[in-house]
């Protein structure tokens, strides 16, 4: 029971003039008790398993995507909701003229995907959830067939059959004009062998960091906001040519090709980690207690360096809350580190061998800027 | 590919007053073309699965749950959503004080359960989507509980897992103060003669009934539609003691227990439709030309006859709308009909041996009513 773009930021902001994600309009405080109720109403549930004879594999529990022990394989499955990205993609069609729903396709499905192979799954099915503010949201061609066109190519990537999916119009509870958009996945951890949800995991461990596009999915609430300070707002280039609302679209990566492809490298990781809302505060949810020390980070996205320059905040806050150039995280065996980070470069992914895991007390000790994040600074389960 | 909540009328209303879907609000004629590109595109999809060693079971395309043969079983999922349902719980809420999110939660279950049933699969795991207009929706404490625990026992009903899901604050997108309600379902078909994508139905065969408990979640469009030519909207009594908007709200009935029973009891259906947003042209739903006569019609519940006399639907409209005390149809071989019947019943479930298949062009006919919906009626594929 994950609440998705949630950010929750357990530290001051370092500039009077920072934006925080309170700002942008997100309150877990209102939201946290129905999680942890949800969460217990939840694990009570897998008692139901016993009469079809399975069971659940109690170590998904707050992990990234639930797993159940069918006999033969494990049996995965998720649904991921894209967020407020689609509302950054509404406005540069406003001033660009251009639809971007072939890339907001593919977000939805990076954040069903991507969370669905950190437990080792192979991703077999996607099904689509499409609810649009009215029936007027599917008249714009152009827009419509960007979603489909995107949906099917991700799909392709990442090997997933596209199953179907709903295309309901909500008036009244989608907002006029708005589609909610989210992704179901299923998938099979098969061999059984290739299951990592964490419990392989040990002091010497190699963390290889995966490159990512931008922004992804998370973060949105905060990049919006931002735009208000912007002299031109999603027209304020990031780079020479490029603007920050173009950049904020870029796609999040799919990576289960790299994971599809390590499997047959003959590497399972120990351990992954998709770097979503919470930044590199999430490369310690695994539930034991290590230390994750990095002597090296990715060179940073130019939209993530954009924001953190224009947000003002300081390296804590970016490192804290956007994934700052790493989409993903692969702990692997420390002699598998090298061949990691080759199959992912061969499938066009840049990858690096960045930290390793320690025993020690949990926290994420990011050498290279001097940042550490405590345990009291991820609260997931 | 479904549109939710997609009752296209195919034929003009009886009465100049009578109310019809297009009043309602859905245009189909907008969502249709992106419906037929989006199924192209996912039917290409299935060739992804041959690298993993997987097929898909082309029969699914175009059922109520898609389907992937895995080897030692059948693989079933779907994402359904709720539709407007929610919205007129909010309504009566302001009305009466009370939260009926317990209902509600059991209504968007059950559009994935009873959906996912139909080709024969058991229902293992059960996702939460609940993507609400802010933060502060779930602020509500008593509504929010009631939504935790509606689900919760809905799950312990249908024996399926609550593997987790998504809680998003959605400002913007979600329309403030509403929620987006929806669920994804994960089974198998187990053992494969389980299956049930109707290549078993033949002339001859049954047509069991089960009973619903009201509106369940299909044809809120037109139930919300009519409270403004009601003298008290909501508050107007169906019967003595109940109001409108209470028999609207009965929560759906979940069918699965019935389909694990009959298995246990040595019967496979030969075929199943869940009657929802078309009505009981539904019941043709399956691809071959079959004639289903109805000799006998369920007992229509209170609040659905209420609708029908104040819309000024003729039956003909009625029955191709809403499903008129019948939520769930079984095609079971003749012989298995008044076993069929008995097991619902010892569950609780009202059942009825109301119909058969026969050669013949592809029609519903009920007979007691002299009505008939042709092929013509019904455009689900």
């Amino acid at each position: 029971m994950t609440a998705h773009n949630a950010p929750s930021s357990a530290h001051a902001p370092s500039s009077p003039d920072a934006l925080t994600y309170e700002q942008a309009g997100v309150n877990y405080d209102l939201i946290d008790p129905l999680k942890v109720a949800a969460q217990r109403a939840a694990a009570a549930t897998a008692a139901n398993l016993a009469p079809h004879g399975f069971t659940e594999l109690q170590a998904s529990r707050g992990e990234s995507a639930y797993v159940v022990d069918v006999g033969p394989f494990y049996l995965a499955s998720i649904v991921e909701c894209l967020g407020s990205k689609a509302l950054v993609a509404d406005e540069m069609k406003a001033l660009t003229g251009k639809s971007y729903y072939d890339g907001i396709a593919q977000d939805t499905i990076a954040m069903a995907v991507n969370d669905l192979i950190t437990v080792g799954a192979t991703p077999l099915v996607v099904q689509a959830y499409w609810a649009a503010g009215g029936s007027d949201w599917f008249g714009d061609a152009q827009r419509a067939q960007a979603l489909v066109a995107g949906w099917k190519r991700a799909c392709d990537t990442c090997g997933v059959a596209w199953g179907g999916g709903e295309t309901p119009a909500l008036a009244g509870i989608v907002a006029d004009g708005r589609i909610d958009l989210a992704a179901s996945c299923t998938g099979i951890v098969n061999p059984k062998t290739r299951l990592s949800v964490g419990d392989q995991l040990q002091a010497g461990d190699a963390i290889v960091l995966l490159a990512s596009s931008g922004i992804h999915a998370n973060g949105l609430s905060l990049a919006r906001k931002l735009v208000e300070r912007l002299p031109n707002g999603y027209l304020t280039e990031v780079e020479p040519g490029v603007s920050y609302g173009e950049a904020l679209l870029a796609p999040t990566v799919l990576y289960s090709p790299v994971t599809e492809a390590l499997f047959k490298a003959g590497i399972t990781p120990r351990y992954c980690a998709n770097i979503t809302g919470h930044g590199w505060r999430k490369l310690m949810r695994h539930p034991a207690s290590f230390t994750y020390r990095f002597n090296h980070v990715p060179p940073v996205t130019p939209v993530l360096s954009f924001m953190q320059q224009h947000a003002k905040l300081d390296d804590r806050e970016a490192y804290g809350t956007l994934n700052m150039g790493a989409g993903f995280a692969l702990f692997v065996a420390a002699d598998q580190a090298q061949r990691t980070v080759e199959v992912a470069q061969q499938l066009g992914i840049n990858a690096w061998v960045s930290g390793r895991v320690e025993a020690g007390p949990k926290q994420v000790v990011i050498e290279p800027l001097g940042v550490t994040f405590g345990s009291d600074e991820l609260q997931l389960r």
